[in-house]
């Protein structure tokens, strides 16, 4: 008769074979949102349209000059910084993809039910900080050091386990250089939007968005691996509840379309009139660089070479593409695909796993091109 | 054989009785988002926690000095109108609570199938721009004028009809003061995000967001009723298909609150531990002003008054309340409604029609509360 959290907090479940979205999924999709697809024309995404991902609540921080960042755990001199002390240490701007590790879950058979995002969990901003090596510097790690934690200020509990949202990186990822990792205060030249980690974040580029520790608050140095929820028990790649699994870490290769022609409100079908349609899109990976991108407009039987856009030395960031197409009367599916250069392609079959993580199969954007003579 | 606009464009219709959300409503509930509850702390509600919703696309206008507004119809001189040129009309601003006609769909049963909100369409902006009255005056509106009709950029097909985004407002209203409707070019003292009309919004204090035409680029004075598809055949509260319906036109009370405590990731439950809670909220109406706000701690079974904030000279713009809470073990359902001037008090029961139109429901947030010897 004890009230306690587990009343609060299932364990991770499948969907049901003709399971529809239900209402607890439907609460997270309500408040949590992706890119709506024709902002993929945006190099930088405006403000409001990045996707955003939010565990628990968005801290609320009316005051940031009340703020703390600590450096602590296995260092010599620990840190307590103000922003107005890290923004006196050297500044750095990186324009960044970031994309939810969760990106294209609702898309999988069986679904994973969480958060049911379907290809739209991504966007593109321009992250200014501290480089993080330069804080671990100042702070001087000592020998023996293995992981660095970060701890978020938000709060909540998953699964049964009450927790603040805590991440870590090897010691050598946290201190490297490709890619630089940032403690980041503005994004797009403004201060940060609450929902995006007001007033400091960690940004890791490259990798997946639950690397990117928001409200950050504290860093702490170990000498032990961290085993925390979100590192050990969440963000696996597994293919059954007892699989130790593989950690999720840098993005895999992903290529969007902008759906071309105009929408029905309700379905989002794409309608296009017969002739040339110029199609683009954006092309990111975290780990090799894209080396190509390809357009479909037969669900994938055969391709053509789109055109891909240097990376305007912006290696962290998503490409444009671009491929002509015309359309002729009857129904299509558009699909686009990046390989990256390591030689990995997007798949046109899931890489399913429980988590629902990494999905990057290839879209599908059905487009109904009208008869030459259907009316306005 | 032929490939027609209803090949992609379906009939309204309810949700079945065990019908989960669909691929459908979970692609709209990805693109538009809602206000995070949290968020209601803030007085002005931070770009990007708004809530949106977009019919079809958000127009790409990369150049806004390109933007002509005109104003034509049934008036002496038709204007036409860059932004240079309407920022040198006096200017207003005035903070407006935004609300989605649709808030609350998707917790009515059946469910109308369409963009599934539950609660969270809201939000609160600074909106400055141009009086439509003085544009209308500096046009010169003839002698017989009925409507005013507005086109906005964004183009689609909804139940079977090619359309581009058009609303009307009687002629009274569009002249009236109160509410004075804006031409607006800001929000919160930058040029609008794309999302929220860049760079032209219509913003009619007190009513729903149907009213608030984006991506504004024609105003159109007229001699008959407007009879376009988004005010004769959405927008209407009905009971049944044949049912002609009642506009939907103003804001009726709602209050929502902060849900208290912290929230499981995946049920987004609330838990608190024992002992005093301060609720906070917001309660809007834009009919008759808002009277008081009540909470309840068991359902709606017994009601408190909760502390209204006064509106500070903003009429249109929602109202902070406060209330305390002794949380005691044990599930409680908390919820808040509002009362306004005219005596409408937000209903226990769900206010149905086939729309999902204007559903006030009273909130309603399971809170758990911990056992005292609860660990941490």
């Amino acid at each position: 008769m004890g009230h306690r959290l587990d009343d609060a907090s299932a364990p991770a479940r499948l969907a049901g074979p003709d399971e529809g979205i239900g209402p607890d999924e439907l609460a997270l999709a309500t408040r949590n949102h992706g890119l709506p697809l024709e902002a993929l024309r945006h190099d930088l995404t405006p403000p409001g349209l990045h996707y955003v991902l939010t565990h628990y609540d968005i801290p609320y921080v009316p005051d940031e000059t009340a703020w703390r960042l600590t450096v602590g755990g296995l260092v010599r001199r620990p840190l307590r910084l103000d922003l107005a002390e890290l923004r006196a240490f050297p500044q750095v701007t990186t324009r960044v993809t970031l994309e939810c590790a969760g990106n294209g879950r609702a898309l999988l058979t069986p679904r994973p039910v969480s958060q049911p995002w379907l290809v739209e969990a991504v966007g593109t901003a321009e992250w200014t900080g501290v480089p993080l090596r330069l804080l671990l510097e100042r702070a001087g790690v000592e020998s023996g050091a293995v992981d660095v934690v970060f701890t978020g200020a938000d709060h909540g509990v998953e699964r049964g386990v009450e927790q603040d949202y805590q991440r870590a990186l090897p010691l050598a990822t946290a201190t490297g250089g490709a890619p630089e990792v940032l403690v980041a205060y503005a994004m797009n030249g403004a201060p940060l939007p609450p929902q995006h980690g007001h007033p400091l974040r960690l940004v890791v580029p490259g990798w997946y968005g639950m690397a990117q520790v928001k409200w950050l608050r504290e860093v702490t140095v170990t000498d032990t691996q961290f085993t925390g929820f979100q590192q050990a028990v969440a963000y696996r790649v597994r293919q059954h509840p007892e699989d130790p699994g593989e950690p999720v870490t840098r993005i895999v290769p992903r290529a969007l379309l902008v759906p071309p022609g105009f929408p029905d409100f309700m379905s989002r079908a794409r309608v296009v009139r017969p002739g040339p349609v110029a199609l683009e899109g954006r092309a990111w990976s975290g780990a090799a660089p894209v080396a190509r991108v390809e357009v479909s407009a037969d669900g994938g039987h055969t391709w053509d070479r789109a055109e891909l856009e240097p990376d305007g030395g912006h290696r962290w960031a998503w490409r444009r593409w671009r491929a002509m197409w015309t359309a002729t009367p009857g129904e299509h599916v558009l699909s686009a695909r990046a390989t990256d250069e390591d030689g990995h392609t997007q798949p046109l079959e899931q890489p399913w796993n429980r988590g629902g993580f990494a999905n990057n199969l290839v879209q599908r954007v059905p487009v109904l091109c009208l008869d030459e003579d259907a009316p306005d």
